[in-house]
């Protein structure tokens, strides 16, 4: 048997979404979703719990079978696994970028929280940056950069805590912060100045490096800042093999998707194409996915097109997006998966409504399809008929369920 | 006002029970629980919660409204109150069987993990183990024999812990295991020790024991061992009655059902032909539950025959099976019982497909009834009907439900 799960990011809406009164799921044409939801059933799930508001990384864990009230300790070091740094037990972890600022008073004026989209020269940008020596005796940290201004920050030292704020002040024109200890601790304490120290001679690094001449003679906005947030140190949680016995995969464009399933055992394969945007290449996730279960007991694909959709508020493209998924991804998948050995589930983390425009707390509707699940009435993928599905409606767990229904599940009791 | 809560273990199906992709339950004939869902309303009930596989002894814990995440210690403590064993704070219980063994070369090698389902002479072997002296200061111990193989061993004494292993291989032709202790404790060292001398001198007791020396002689396996499991001790819970102030009894053939209803204050009522097997006489049990009502407020009858059957991978004794517990426990139940008057529950403790042959993790229909209980549309008791059932899907917790429609809930807050 094998199972394959599918996430599509903030996939759920409101009736708000288009002017007919539909979501954007349900308004999108979705022959193969249909039909497995004809064979299948539908239920809602609260991605956390009833009224809880998720965010990706808590709602994905929940997701994946772990109760993130308990394990999560920020965004931080899914952003460092994601990207392939080695996090260890006590590394002190960051989702961070390049920033744009300027000196003033003392303080740094972010002038550009993205450093103009920067898009080539940051593999430099970084080396520079990881050849600074911090002054904390027994502190080495590690900034790698991924697409863009995008990267992530890593310290690692004894003595050291994920209870220290954040330098980006969020908006442009304000300067960027300091680092503050949230607790009264030595750790905290030590940890924030570390930080501001490091931040500090990077502007220095990166002010003076080549890349950034070059790009201020071109106009463009300096990548000379670094910008850190989402401390966390590593969840000591179980992966789903000691638990369930079984070897899955991840095939995720977005660093932070990869990073949670890599948090939680899982095996990150790289799709050439797989961007984690609009314009990722569904037909190539497929082919990979169904090649994945060679290989693997269960393979879990996220997709984030839809996510990004519904922040731009765009109703139409998250509509295109779901049109997109059902012809690309999932008409080609099933042809390549034999449904008489497989159990699939889909579903969203959350919902991006339109008309908001960021994540809100509804229930998602989700699909479960294979030999043994129960059949219910709904005759097609969407939130209203998931509101009438067999499965009703439950939280989170939606793995441990798609694993239940190959029989790996251990048994609690006796 | 009176409850009746029914459990008929493993009740749940997969489509693939049976040919025409219909669940035990949906392929059997039940007028009288069909005319109960008509009357009454359904739901889909996830014994511990979402995607999670139950044992039977959590699994009840959590339908009689505790968390078994919290208290559940292990099986052994159910099995010996369930046999009317004396169950104190500190003791340490097992489940435990005779089984057959050959001594090989320092080992002792099982060749029948249930002693050829010896069905007499079981006591006069209980009463010569039960005269060993241990050698460890301050322990003494109690072995008692059920139906069959089957038993219970309990352990006193200060200084003992139930974080030991078993002795059971769980396959024939290996060795017996050496208990282990499960943590660094002095007080697991010490158990293990006591437990393994105890086995070590139970075999040369039983060896020699007359009625093993005729079984030999009848060409039958000698029940010259002893396998013990599920080391637990005493749930520290409060009584249904105290949180409730109502007094309950338990009709149920299998001790562990017994057991559990004991460990939360029910009283078991013996009723002759209650066999917790599929032979077992369920007018006998109606006749009984109606009658425990003149002297109980509520009572919680289990039956296990659709549990077996289900092991056995046996769609038609299944089947069978749910139409004896309608025809022949609910029809004459409700012809004594005044439903005016009466609140009553039947659920099961979790799903045991036919391909599976064991627990799974889906929910299982559940079914309310009485004056109370707003109805709804549903027209039979099944899987599917159960899923656009009224009351939804919730995790556990009937029995309180069940008390609630008879207004004898604690109020939580004010």
């Amino acid at each position: 048997m094998h199972g394959i799960l599918v996430i599509a990011d903030g996939l759920g809406g409101r009736p708000t979404d288009t002017k007919e009164g539909k979501t954007c799921l349900e308004a999108a044409k979705t022959l193969a979703l249909d039909e497995l939801a004809r064979q299948g059933a539908l239920g809602l799930v609260d991605p956390i719990g009833p009224g809880v508001r998720p965010g990706s990384d808590t709602a994905h864990l929940s997701l994946l079978g772990y109760d993130p009230y308990e394990i999560y300790t920020g965004r931080g070091v899914f952003e460092c696994l994601g990207i392939g740094m080695d996090v260890r037990a006590d590394d002190i972890c960051f989702r961070a970028n390049f920033a744009t600022v300027e000196a003033r008073k003392g303080e740094y004026i972010v002038t550009d929280r993205r450093a103009g989209r920067i898009d080539s020269g940051q593999q430099d940008l970084a080396r520079a940056l990881n050849e600074i020596e911090p002054d904390a005796p027994g502190v080495t940290f590690e900034f790698r950069a991924s697409t863009q201004h995008r990267g992530a920050l890593l310290l690692r030292g004894s003595g050291l805590s994920r209870h220290v704020g954040e330098n980006d002040p969020h908006a442009t024109g304000k300067a960027a912060l300091l680092f503050e200890p949230l607790d009264g601790s030595e750790e905290a304490r030590r940890t924030a100045s570390a930080l501001n120290e490091l931040v500090e001679k990077s502007h220095a690094v990166l002010g003076e490096h080549p890349v950034n001449v070059a790009r201020a003679s071109d106009g463009q906005a300096p990548a000379n800042y670094i910008l850190a947030r989402g401390a966390a140190d590593c969840p000591d949680i179980p992966s789903i093999e000691s638990m369930y016995g079984v070897r899955g995969a991840v095939i995720a464009g977005g660093a932070l998707y990869r990073g949670v399933a890599l948090a939680c055992g899982m095996t990150s394969i790289t799709v050439p194409g797989a961007t984690g945007g609009l314009d990722t290449d569904l037909r190539a996730k497929a082919e990979a996915a169904a090649r994945a279960l060679e290989d693997y007991d269960y393979v879990f694909v996220h997709m984030k097109g839809t996510d990004n959709a519904g922040h731009d508020q765009d109703a139409a493209a998250k509509t295109a997006f779901i049109e997109r998924i059902d012809a690309e991804f999932f008409t080609p998948l099933l042809e390549k998966v034999d449904m008489a050995m497989t159990h699939l589930a889909f579903t969203g983390d959350h919902t991006t409504p339109i008309d908001f425009g960021d994540h809100t707390h509804e229930p998602v509707p989700v699909l479960f399809a294979g030999p043994n699940v129960m059949p219910d009435c709904t005759e097609a993928f969407g939130e209203r008929e998931a509101g009438r599905g067999g499965l009703g409606r439950f939280s989170g767990r939606v793995l441990p369920m798609l694993l239940g229904y190959n029989n790996w599940s251990p048994k609690f009791g006796s």
